[in-house]
């Protein structure tokens, strides 16, 4: 990652444009040769540019988490997305996906037959204008019903007045150390045993949705039509130190400053301070994690404690502490977090700054 | 608190008037009667409207971390704010500082001889204009220097020209079960070494500003001069948890919706998840907390797992699980975080929605 701009006030956060660029195709051609399409979640970056530029790579359309993200996207002239979420839609709700359903294609998650009989209610004669995916629990244990269960849930949306055009699920269970390929396997067969169903019970042509970033390079065509990743965009340190990426392809960081020193007793480690704290980092710190982020350019630095303007940095044995007033480039834990703390991105090209994108869609959570 | 507006998208932040005023009366009135100056933390609510309802109740001011932050309450009126954070005062930070000391009295942190020449390298001709508090650590072990080393960092600071107005220190291992007496009692000792070092040197009439939400209730005047808590205004589940307010006293909840259930084999509590994830809660979660958050009004539940739009809930054993579309208050962990997620919230009274106050201060993280 080239150098970010020296010239902004820290906290900021900083995308570098190449390779930012280079983690959309790669992702792009990966999904194609193996005959996925490509749904990206955009609640990673919530920023139209980004959108746009996986699009333009194959992307088939996002995915996103709420109404909201989507009427940002539809805005911004995306066409195809999926919010990928059991919403529970009241009148409120209804109103604004038929508002989108008039500009774009628009699918939603159900994950209950009383969840789909409530969109039915609420949309009304309207209710086939926004199509259903039935979410399953692959093991993630998190919404999603019991694969065996699905087709139960599909055919009470259908019978209540619902479209019903396909399934996902989310291997959130991937996010551990070793535990990408195990959770590639629960996820297939989830999806296998659904898909089986359904088709028994008449449904053709079904999408069969799933991936996450770190199961979605494992992922093999099978049963999957289509992967859902959000951080391969930019990577963190999450996926870092799970092996997902390394840290020359991270796109994203946040400059900061070193403002306070503490010099320990000897045969201690030294510590300072940096300004990014959890109000910029997020406080996501997995059990498995080595910190609360990492320093791109100090691989045996650790960030061992967080609050909310403040990162303490423990630094190796016998190294000098950086410098008072000195920058690093801090990546966090968990990136969607990040971006939905800033308003605007700094994006670096070669080293130079080349201007600011909106986070268009920060914030909105409902 | 009053049952929050149900007219609203979830998750929305709802404030109780009532409650807030009565947090913000009872610490004035707590911190007037020990003769103690009331400087809350204006981090924790970002919000000028509430920072008027506090200076109506008493206090001298303001505290922020940023100088963002100070820009947004000098804007708003406020005339007296101390930026509470070790400041490195580059060119830009400087015109930003001397801008805000054209309109208010701004005392900003230092916490070493360096940042002090930097500060005054920085403003130049204009250093004494703005005044410089020395932090020192008392415990805490994030910022600041040793209470013993304060007096050579106010020295060397005076000597290249800077002002010298007051020490501070931030008890924030006051944040654990049984550890706000201790921590008060390490402010106590570590303010009384430094502020004898600092007479002994010939400083006089310094502020001595401590003080944390956990710990304000229990300084006695003592050295102090001035308390700097910043969550009283609110309360969250972990000064619920601490004991440090009471459930009735929270003021601000996270109405969110039911949208999935989850029926456990028999014998296993039944779970479900609610709307309200990590992108309005904030994931900070202290090794001592319940959970990922608490239900106000079922405190026999925990959120045992939480991710960006999903909080999972264990419900008690043989409970019926709320219905699905039903809304629950989740009273986040760490209400400072909660903040920062939302550019307006809803404000009640009595039940009854008043309006909206935005958090004009959201993401001033620099």
């Amino acid at each position: 990652m080239a150098p970010p701009p020296d010239d902004a006030s820290t906290p900021a956060v900083v995308i570098d444009a190449a390779l930012l660029e280079r983690n959309i195709t790669a992702m792009a051609k990966s999904a194609r040769q193996r005959g996925l399409a490509l749904r990206p979640h955009a609640k990673t970056h919530k920023i139209p540019e980004i959108a746009h530029l996986q699009v333009a790579a194959g992307a088939v359309g996002l995915t996103v988490a709420t109404i909201g993200e989507a009427e940002v996207f539809v805005d911004a002239g995306i066409g195809d997305i999926f919010i990928g979420y059991p919403l529970w839609v009241d009148q409120r709700a209804a109103a604004r996906l038929l508002a989108l359903a008039d500009r774009a294609r628009v699918t939603v998650g159900i994950d209950s037959a009383e969840g789909a009989r409530q969109l039915v209610r609420s949309l009304g004669a309207d209710a086939r204008r926004v199509p259903v995916r039935v979410e399953l629990d692959c093991g993630h244990h998190r919404s999603g019903v019991r694969p065996e269960d699905a087709v139960d849930v599909a055919k009470a949306a259908e019978s209540a007045g619902a479209r019903v055009t396909g399934m996902f699920t989310f291997p959130g269970h991937s996010y551990g150390p070793d535990a990408a390929a195990p959770a590639v396997a629960d996820e297939q067969q989830a999806l296998f045993a659904a898909e089986a169903s359904f088709r028994d019970a008449g449904f053709r042509g079904l999408d069969v949705s799933g991936g996450s970033t770190p199961s979605a390079g494992l992922a093999t065509g099978g049963i999957l039509t289509e992967l859902r990743p959000g951080v391969y965009v930019f990577g963190d340190a999450q996926q870092w130190e799970l092996g997902h990426c390394r840290p020359e392809d991270i796109a994203l960081t946040v400059e900061s400053t070193v403002v306070s020193h503490r010099i320990g007793p000897p045969g201690t480690p030294g510590r300072f301070i940096v300004d990014a704290g959890s109000k910029v980092l997020g406080s996501d710190r997995a059990a498995w994690a080595t910190g609360y982020g990492r320093l791109l350019d100090h691989p045996d630095a650790r960030i061992v404690a967080l609050s909310e303007h403040h990162a303490t940095v423990e630094w190796p044995l016998n190294v000098s502490l950086p410098p008072l007033g000195s920058r690093l480039r801090v990546v966090p834990n968990h990136v969607c977090l990040t971006i939905n703390l800033v308003d605007r991105v700094h994006v670096v090209r070669d080293g130079v700054e080349q201007g600011t994108w909106a986070v268009a869609a920060r914030g909105r959570n409902s």
